[in-house]
């Protein structure tokens, strides 16, 4: 077994056996469901192995270490990235709409985009490597590098930051605490709830008063 | 040291010595640190009896497991408990900006507030045990019996849960991932940002639309 798996460790894609990115496709699939599940701390290469009903040893082999492997997992699908930079671009009537349909669509639709964001949100939260990953990964592939409307723009970056941790908030809330008040209502009647207070991050004048 | 622990540790207020009540403080001190820091599953007896500077066996004796530990640490202090609440009553053009002055100011403010509630949110993050509390904590004590607007209001409880959890993400972004746009602002510019969107969540229609 490790002579040719150590082959296929080497990540030249070129090379490899047939069956080798279908195993590799299974090992991310277990670390991803399984990182969602128990968090960063809470996952071993040994558990994943088990869920993807291979040898512990083979997803060392692939993915070197338990934090190689999270990084390969953290790779955001590029379709549910762009929908959240492509919410930004459009009229201003409906961009708190636009937005929040846009970030609470990808974290409560396909698996396969929620699963990665579940899994950087659980482990960015109890351990610190991970968190480092996810400030680098929120400020410069959702933040910095977003579509049009925030380039070079600090205050729409500013606003955009406020309105994506608070839709994150509501992630938290509804999918992993569980709040009754929010688990019971439907998405779309969530949306509407939520719309008008991501409308005026982006847009308001900010309140500012005497105390 | 056992007999006169384990006497402690039956938990009647009166009988105890001198010592033990500050050594039970102590150990509750370096529980709510720890647990804030490295979150439920992150944290051990025997770290947080180092931190106290105390035998393992005397937090075992005072609170008998982790889980018991955790749900001692978990009680948020009265006063931040009813700043929340009473943020709620009051003149409605200003109810946004309370509720976030508010909830913001429990979580920045003095650690003996803010520690209970980060280690309580990172608990619930990866741990489904500690998520129940939490859950039971938010519906039960935040929103179910909140101020006089709250009370048999569903409506009003179902904003009042957006709110939060919208707030709560903020802190997530500021404290726990910090993302450079929301580290770098300070608490009373923040607030200005945050406030026109909470109020929103708490006054506004439902935005609802035809997809």
């Amino acid at each position: 077994m490790s002579t040719d798996h150590d082959r296929v460790s080497a990540g030249r894609p070129q090379g490899r056996r047939p069956g080798a990115s279908s195993s590799r496709q299974t090992i991310l699939d277990a670390a991803r469901s399984r990182f969602a599940r128990d968090g960063y701390a809470g996952s071993t290469i040994r558990k994943i192995a088990d869920d993807a009903a291979v040898d512990a040893s083979l997803v060392m082999q692939f993915f070197g270490t338990k934090e190689q492997l999270f990084a390969a997992v953290m790779s955001i699908t590029p379709g549910a990235l762009a929908r959240m930079a492509e919410a930004f671009d459009g009229p201003t009537d409906t961009l708190g709409e636009r937005v929040t349909r846009a970030y609470l669509g990808v974290w409560e639709g396909d698996p396969r985009d929620s699963e990665p964001l579940l899994a950087m949100l659980r482990a960015a939260i109890s351990n610190e490597q991970a968190s480092a990953q996810v400030r680098e990964f929120v400020q410069e592939r959702l933040l910095d590098a977003r579509g049009s409307r925030l380039n070079n723009d600090t205050d729409m970056t500013l606003r955009a930051g406020i309105a994506a941790s608070m839709l994150v908030g509501v992630i938290v809330g509804r999918r992993i605490v569980q709040v009754p008040a929010l688990v019971n209502e439907d998405l779309e009647a969530l949306i509407a709830r939520i719309a008008p207070g991501i409308h005026a991050i982006l847009t308001a004048q900010p309140e500012l008063r005497q105390r």
